[in-house]
């Protein structure tokens, strides 16, 4: 194997809670079983090639502090392939099993559609042989349609047709590309799919081109037998003021408009949540309630910033409940924990970036193991039927499932002079009985 | 007419932009021909009953500062009516041709279902009687299914079933009235309906519950011939940390989940737009592309401030653009311009709610005459239509309207070398041009 | 003792980490020794009179769910006789060591400011006399300057000289009281001292009115040898939409403009310090580096929520981190921690008031130990030191300390030719560190 | 002249309010007299360097979408001067009195620190030169001690004290040039002077650091014999996670704490006022009102955003309302009103700048004609004054002057039965006539 940067690295083992190794994994044992499935198959956990071997630490206020040998000057191709080596090694040194890309972390851009393409199947073909000698895989592939000053105005709603089919050129070659490299889900993220000022703006016809593109996606998955899932990853605004793909109930609210509803599902990110305006374990839950959750993008934001901080996550309450909403939802399936997460601009080492894995890893691992035991233990959720119970009765049924009108509804209200009593919704008392159980 | 605490102030009239009586309109001409049609007709406006007369300027920390005569201790259906001849003379005052209202703001609330439910028809006769000398008519009518404490668990998605069933009779009632005094709307507004916190609720049960309740309301329209609309009214959060009716695209996924999107529009809150994260044109843009917007609920929020503060308008600009946005969307037809809008608690003199009216009536109008003539003139649509006029194209068409492959896109894309060029997206330019317009 | 609504509640007992007793302490054990003195000692838990027996659980969208005894009709004496009886029973529910109230709270507003203020030193005495035969302390006194209509355009910042003169008798009266219970503090809060609207406001005439209201204060504090603390509560927004105490930082500057920096201290709330846009830890941390550190209000906020909630806290991260400030800043002193907390207004029964409260102290107490063993640890610390061991070398001082000039120091740059080079800031290995330290 | 990109667009002249000419000053009279002096002299128009000329319209999703001349490959040098060619050519279409830099915006950083210097002088002196024969003078010069990666952890509150010598040499040579170019203002903006984790954060060192640095700069001023104004710039977080220039009231308690409030003054930023949650009125009658108001930066913010957009302002009442307090506190003196507002990404040709600045110079200048006609109509002045009437009383003086004790005023408002009452804050009232006036 190659010499990269993270050669010096050993591979990071479990070690149980008791080691003392901040390389180590405490609670992170991929072959341990629960809830009849190996933690590792539960959490199916990704490496995101952007944040971990492309990102260079700039901000809007400031240049690059990460300086990697792939980002010197010289041949794109072989830096792209250096990168590819060090990424590799990086997939050794933590064990995890999946990881995803947009097609611009992996290939270098060309003067041409061509030349783009070209340099991308390069790397893919590139990729698939390093893959041959590693055990991770793709969770994703995506196209990145947002850097480029081309997409500055829109991807698929771009007013310019032009730009709507360089996407679909693109968007086909990813898909295939996450075909060939046995990908379980192809992702969009339409990060220019909005508006910088609706001043400008024509929503329904930029709807419509978007509702059109993802027809046009899924009809091609179906085409080249492509079986992993199509996800959607909500986000409300930033880049743009508003972005269409805002959060999971307006996302659904496409789906049904376009008739995709049961073609495509949701990637959901935390700190695309908080942006929302929701919390992480608020959007899974919906994705639940309306079946459409596909898989997890593994960061925190900052609540009191307005903008997509991407951190690694540390709030062991928000996740293990959010992995609680996973589990209730039947698990991530085909989809996946993937770390959209990046150090910051200050954390340039290497080491830094392994570091922030394995915490956040181990951080996930805890709180899957935590939240699986809140199911298993049963109270919490039997507590949650309880509150429920009054529904179960025939009467209640029959105004559920509308077998009696508003009017008779209100008939027999009025002639049994109903009087519904108050009853303690409890917040601190399940507060108090989650901490002990999450902190314990 | 019973003497009031209004009559003293007379009817405010249309004097010009030139007048300098603070209690004149200088805008709103109601007679006035704008695209056809009467001002007062694009408009609608209504007073609302509860800010106007059932406030008492209390907030969170804070008791009552406005005291009227209604308010005081006496026969609760007396006081009911003399508020309601309060009222009339304040429509008198202003001159606008509806009122709003819910049930709880213009009748007391009894002991058991029944006696409530008296109380009400008994105050609802009497507003038809006013009705009949007055020439105020009613807008819409909807019912208070929030600050009874009964209902801190939710109205139609309680736990308890025998909430759901009081609020069914609730507002068979209140559209029975509604109908009585030919209202054009019936509005439904979800306080209660969401979530204190995620870990007492079971998402998925309450959403069914509140996708049926609203399956049954317009299945009572439907069986008394109701001609009006039925109306959802979007609000994020508060007093829910929650609420189902997130926003507009929120509120139509709901919608095309329970096959309502046809039979239910909404009615749209400036305040609970900036709650949501969006500005007021943008809710009524999309609400226009969707196919679903309703009516209006006049008032602003405080940017700088995360509650509903239902403050009266003065933004020219937002308005001009929401009134604009107002007749892409062809016009309010049945809707209105409700002012749900309070006075500030210091405000607590008659003069002050007089005067608070007649300044949100004259930005409203204003900004209508505004939007008007810049569709009038052409310029600002021409802009608009030519930057998305590349779609025009038959090749362009067909891939819009899925004529053309993922594929057979790509194919060409890739064989023609397309290279798309930026356009600038002019939005200063826009700006520049709006500004002249809208503050001329 | 008299029957109260608690009678039926032991006392709360300290059981150990594993007890499954929901209404034991699993880490509050108030005799245990930690760094040299009783954990009692170092966090002094206060009970707040207003959220624990004055609350009703109304909120801006609906009324009371909380109904007590004294909350009925009847002699307001008697009843605040009532109120009083189950607080001091509350107290030993808890066996918390103190408590805190408003004049409000404990005692029925009269017509006058006479009859008022005998009320309030009726009910003071009686509460003398409760003291006599109770563990629980007073830790501050406080005026409610806020919730009656004379105060709704300000306290001291009145447009009306004479709400100043009746807020300087109240908190005058307040003072004494404070004084005779033995109470270690007497703390301000501004909440209506700012402006609904600048628009109507004199800035400087106001900060002005504030400031010698807190000279006068703090002369009278000297005046009657009162030796506790006189503390300001900051707090950004909400009732008003702009207060003057803003944050700690602001009260800091207001504190050095009119010379009372020595004389008073900062009382800082977790949930006030998210309204400003800050964390509690960072309010904190600048107390301490300011040297204003007085005491804690405990609770936490809603992120995603606008406005106060008042929520009893649950996130052992940030509740640690808050208590390693205190502990830097060389610990509470007189102050203590008072649980501004209340409970959510489903949560309306007595057991729900007890165990948030429960809860409440076992997570500040869960934080204290967790932080205090981080400091005796070191090793954090240790880590934190070394990060500014450049700035111990004596070149590095001289510039600190000011013993060379701007182009002293240029020119020996220049000469030197200095190239620094960038460190990690390690953010997330010390996150890493610190989430095996405070989940453990 | 040099021909440069904005050769082609003649000088942009006042034309009135009837011109069509978008490109046509139709407010902005320079010579006009108002309140005694030319409306060129109250505003004191800048251009800001950095946005018009070094900006490439990225962003932290997106690459550069403007492409200047002096972008291109070639001599650093060489094309800092293109660069001040077209600066200097841009002034001269604008015709507007001032402009303001960055070091880093007009020379090229070099290897080291003396080559960095080195450029910098060379292009101070091409500028100087370029100023002989333009109308154009320097409003304020600062260093850019943000962007480069050495800066990373701060730049005076850097742990490394070479990154704090490097500030001053860096900023000694900065005065330096501002003086030699005749500036009125040196600023600071310490975009990095704050923490991005509390984490890794020793705050007092970091204040005291900040302090000393501050306390430097002020020596060196009265050193050179600079007759400038120091200014600090708040901004409450971004880039980073805390700022500890949060807001001007922040930056008075700073200035107090190290003895600088008569030395140093505040530059306010619409966009960093509203990210600190204020409005900019707030902020400039806040600097008003503590006596340190130094000078604007001009933009607008959006306020359903969270981060710094800088854009062009367009918000009529805002910057009536800030005219208004600038008035109140004095007017400007030394400072003006510099664009610190950028073109959208999309807006990337020469055209929209031009356009751009001219939207914003007409915007500033209608606002501050209204707002001279508001002071000098006296009848908001008035209505003012009126609510503050009751101070004017001898007793109300004694008591705001400190002549009588809490205790003394307490016994005379007993004895006195003050019974105060409600007076309307009349905030509606009010908005409808400012509304008249503004947008009249």
């Amino acid at each position: 194997m190659a010499n990269t940067v993270f050669s010096n690295f050993p591979a990071v083992k479990f070690e149980g809670a008791d080691s003392a190794n901040p390389l180590a994994y405490q609670y992170y044992d991929a072959e341990r079983v629960v809830m009849g499935k190996p933690l590792g198959e539960h959490l199916r956990f990704a490496v995101a090639y952007w944040h971990s071997f492309a990102m260079s630490g700039s901000d809007p206020f400031g240049g690059a502090t990460i300086d990697r040998p792939w980002m010197a000057a010289g041949d794109p191709i072989a830096l792209a392939k250096v990168k590819a080596d060090a990424a590799f090694d990086f997939f050794r040194v933590l064990g995890l099993p999946f990881f995803c890309f947009h097609d611009a972390d992996i290939a270098p851009g060309g003067e041409t559609l061509k030349e783009t393409l070209g340099n991308f199947h390069t790397i893919v073909d590139y990729l698939e042989e390093k893959m041959a000698s590693s055990s991770t895989k793709l969770l994703w592939g995506t196209a990145n349609l947002f850097s480029h000053p081309r997409f500055m105005a829109g991807a698929s709603t771009n007013p310019d047709p032009d730009v709507f089919a360089w996407c679909a050129a693109t968007v086909k070659h990813c898909m295939d590309a996450t075909k060939q490299l046995g990908g379980s889900n192809y992702v969009l993220w339409g990060g220019r799919e909005g508006y910088e000022t609706l001043l400008n703006t024509n929503m329904k016809q930029e709807l419509d081109q978007m509702g059109r593109f993802l027809s046009l996606v899924v009809d091609y998955k179906h085409k080249i037998g492509f079986d992993g899932q199509i996800l959607i990853e909500p986000k409300p605004k930033e880049p743009t003021a508003h972005q269409y793909d805002f959060d999971t109930a307006t996302v659904y609210g496409f789906l049904k408009k376009y008739g995709l509803e049961n073609e495509v599902r949701v990637n959901l990110e935390a700190n695309h949540a908080t942006l929302a305006g929701h919390s992480f374990e608020h959007e899974i839950a919906t994705a639940g309630a309306l079946g459409i959750l596909g898989s997890l993008d593994i960061n925190r934001g900052d609540a009191l910033l307005g903008w997509d901080t991407d951190q690694f996550p540390n709030d062991l309450w928000t996740m293990t409940m959010s992995m609680y909403h996973v589990i209730k939802a039947g698990g991530l399936g085909k989809g996946g924990c993937n770390f959209d997460a990046k150090v910051r601009r200050q954390s340039f080492t290497e080491e830094d970036l392994v570091a922030a894995h394995v915490g956040g890893v181990d951080m996930c691992a805890r709180a899957f193991l935590s939240a699986a035991k809140l199911v298993e233990e049963g109270k919490y959720d039997a507590l949650l039927d309880d509150r429920y119970a009054g529904w179960k009765t025939p009467e209640a049924q029959a105004m559920l499932t509308g077998k009696v009108s508003l009017d008779e509804i209100a008939a027999k209200a009025e002639s049994s002079a109903i009087n519904p009593q108050p009853r303690s919704g409890k917040q601190e008392q399940i507060e108090n009985m989650l901490a002990r159980r999450i902190y314990s």
